[in-house]
């Protein structure tokens, strides 16, 4: 370690109740970027990150506006001939229903049996802080950082970065880099360190079903009116097999087949099957029976169900027809899967299922791409050999089944190489109640990242590569 | 009109203006028996009732307890020599959500247009209390009956009637009499006036299927559990068939197949399927293709869902697996359909979708007896005759679609007729937003009523005709 490492992993130990109470002023704000209520919260996340960069010697520091929530942008450029590193995070978190499963209120956050419980604790508010810190901590006891940094912290991840696109677009002129690092990821089951490789891709979507103007009678009308809710479960049960794939045309066209390399890597990945059901509480695992549980989450796509609603949801009974009902769909896309092309089948697939006496519209409320990353970037064996100082032990390549669709659109955009370095616990509880972090994983994220810029400026200027391909 | 009557309806019309003003107290009652925060204005509502029952003059006066919400009991019976009646009513509503559709509070009423609106103004506040004014004006201005009354008005009818067959049992030692009218019923279409025939019964039960033990990330997860919302609709998408027919094996066995002549007395009721698909507001009428409108209505049973819920219902995107989803079901029965039998065919079709990876369990929530009516009795004859002197036409017989568990179960317990003599306009929106009741139903209901006591006086003891059989 060298001595100016040493001073900054010094200045973090130090000031370790000052950080942690940083790090739960963070969390305490409800920036759900979700739910419009919460436009104040996400501003007033965004000013937290605003203030804090600008008082720890970042520079440039802006809240750039979207049409939707703002990007927080700030930058550090004065590491000459050193690589320069876009840090890629979200301010933005996940709704918190339903409230009742919490067993403390989402927004109080704690520290409980080597946990951090709040949601957003993980995902993604204590990788953007763990950064922030190590900036701070670089500048504040060496005056420099080893590399040139951007910070690009985007509020809109949760509901699908619909705007991020937009603003990367309009500012790719003054984003010049090396080098993206997404810092919303995890470690492998057994908290054993990671990287991943790929990410999936999502669109998302609402089926509505409209029946009649008002909910009937289920006596007088029952038997002469097509049922919303019914239609709408045809609907649903028309799009998958009763195996667990996907029954909707075309659907799988594009997606590229695992090669015999492919599945052999899926299978070093350590995966216990039965403790996983355990962790989950289901009976047994379910999906496409031709394929491994990593492999059907890493590498093939989704179609699922994220929330069905309509009619009387009370409780004892209402003898009515619902009026309408509802349902949430969400696909997760793999390679080379075109997120339009793949909502036009689900459409065309959802306004074929014949429901006579009901109207079907099919909304589009969100998508992003797919993304696979590297692993012999020099970016990717650096990060890696740090992860294995910090945490002694190698990682393990995951191609997981989340989306960061920023994440593709900094390589499809800025034609940048991404490196997914993240420190969350795999039952982190992310957008679930009760998210935690390890905090040994985030004091280990901290001195990672710390020790990842000066193994990033030992590469020197284009990180020893050329831009990826 | 007899010289008594004449002073009836006159004591009805000059305190009209009292009269609405103690219909509006009622209807402003929230009693909604299947929503437990509203017991205490379920105890109001009886109350409301036992005040005006003992300060008009009826005797015995009591709110009986039952293990739910209690019944209202009220007599006269110095009617000698006269028939003894018992009117059924029920003094709860049905919930009033979506709360939104309400063009005014449910429990504001209000007269606008010579309707009166408000939760409860049709079914059935608005009935019962019209029988409260007749006996009121009866006993106010000829000191006397023409026929002994017992009152029984129920706090449960909205929720199934749970408790009111243990009432009965408990209660039958008391409860001697000729008849049982019952006014929860309505018109034809177009208002025009009506008796009921037949009553549809009822069966209804909740579906729930459990996943994992919280919501997951549908990212991580998605493809590699079974996905409780997708398990419901595969469930719900079994129970019926593309033509709305249903598809619970055994479920038609018992149906009474419907003779020529029933066909021919169905075509007879005026029904404008265009109409009523501009009243409902779809697109089209939808049901089994073999049967009319009024026959799929009144003689064929129905399986329907009325409510369905799980997952993330709010707006925009949240990309998880719920951990749970949920349906309310009902079933419409008619003869000789048993209501136990029909649960269980429709709980093991349910239990026999193939959905691995969840638990899957039905839940009973309550039933009732379909009824029938004989059109030949003294006293329907009676009750039609007052029905053509006071709204001028003669009565369509009606087989309705609606269930009134009580009907059936005085039938099966006491073994008394039962006479369906209601009053509400069939655009009521009974059980919907904006329920209404036309002024001139009610109007016209308390003077038929007010000349049916007479009526059926007139036949002398015991109906002039034997219990019916």
């Amino acid at each position: 370690m060298t001595a100016e490492l040493d001073r900054v992993e010094s200045f973090l130990a130090e000031r370790e109740d000052e950080r942690l109470a940083d790090y739960f002023d963070f969390l305490r704000i409800p920036s759900i970027s979700t739910l419009s209520e919460h436009a104040g919260d996400i501003r007033a996340a965004a000013r937290f990150l605003a203030e804090r960069l600008g008082a720890w010697g970042l520079e440039n520091v802006e809240v750039s506006p979207t049409p939707g929530h703002p990007v927080v942008y700030a930058d550090w450029l004065h590491a000459e001939g050193a690589p320069t590193v876009i840090v890629y995070g979200h301010y933005d978190v996940q709704p918190v229903d339903p409230l009742d499963l919490w067993e403390r209120p989402p927004f109080e956050p704690r520290m409980e049996g080597g946990r951090i419980y709040g949601r957003g604790a993980a995902d993604d508010k204590g990788q953007v802080h763990l950064h922030l810190w190590v900036a701070r901590a670089w500048l504040a006891t060496a005056g420099r950082l080893p590399v040139n940094l951007r910070f690009v912290f985007e509020g809109e991840e949760e509901s699908g970065s619909e705007n991020f696109d937009l603003w990367l677009e309009a500012n790719r002129g003054r984003l010049g880099a090396d080098l993206v690092v997404v810092s919303d990821t995890g470690f492998a089951q057994g908290n054993h360190p990671a990287i991943t490789i790929g990410l999936r891709g999502l669109v998302y979507g609402q089926i509505d079903v409209e029946g009649p103007a008002l909910d009937l009678h289920s006596g007088t009308w029952g038997g002469n009116v097509q049922n919303p809710a019914i239609a709408l479960a045809r609907i649903i049960a028309a799009l998958k097999n009763e195996d667990g794939t996907i029954a909707v045309p075309g659907f799988l066209d594009e997606v590229k087949e695992l090669t015999e390399r492919d599945r052999d890597e899926f299978a070093r990945v350590p995966f216990d099957a039965a403790e996983v059901e355990t962790q989950l509480g289901v009976p047994a695992l379910f999906g496409d029976p031709a394929f491994r549980p990593l492999e059907r989450r890493g590498a093939r796509p989704t179609l699922e169900i994220n929330g069905i609603w309509g009619g009387f949801t009370g409780e004892g009974q209402k003898t009515i027809i619902p009026a309408h009902a509802h349902a949430k769909f969400s696909c997760r896309l793999v390679a080379e899967m075109d997120p339009r092309r793949t909502f036009q089948r689900v459409k065309d697939a959802i306004l074929a299922v014949p429901v006579p006496g009901v109207r079907v519209t099919v909304r589009h409320l969100g998508d992003g791409m797919w993304t696979s990353t590297e692993v012999d970037h020099p970016a990717s064996i650096a990060a890696a050999r740090c992860l294995e100082d910090v945490f002694g032990a190698p990682p393990y390549y995951l191609r997981e089944g989340g989306s960061i669709p920023a994440a593709a659109a900094f390589h499809r955009l800025l034609g940048l190489p991404v490196v997914l370095l993240g420190f969350t616990n795999p039952d982190d509880q992310a957008h679930a109640p009760n998210e935690q972090m390890v905090y040994a994983n985030y004091e280990g994220g901290l001195r990672t990242i710390a020790r990842y810029w000066e193994a990033l400026a030992a590469l020197g200027p284009g990180l020893g590569a050329g831009t990826r391909s």
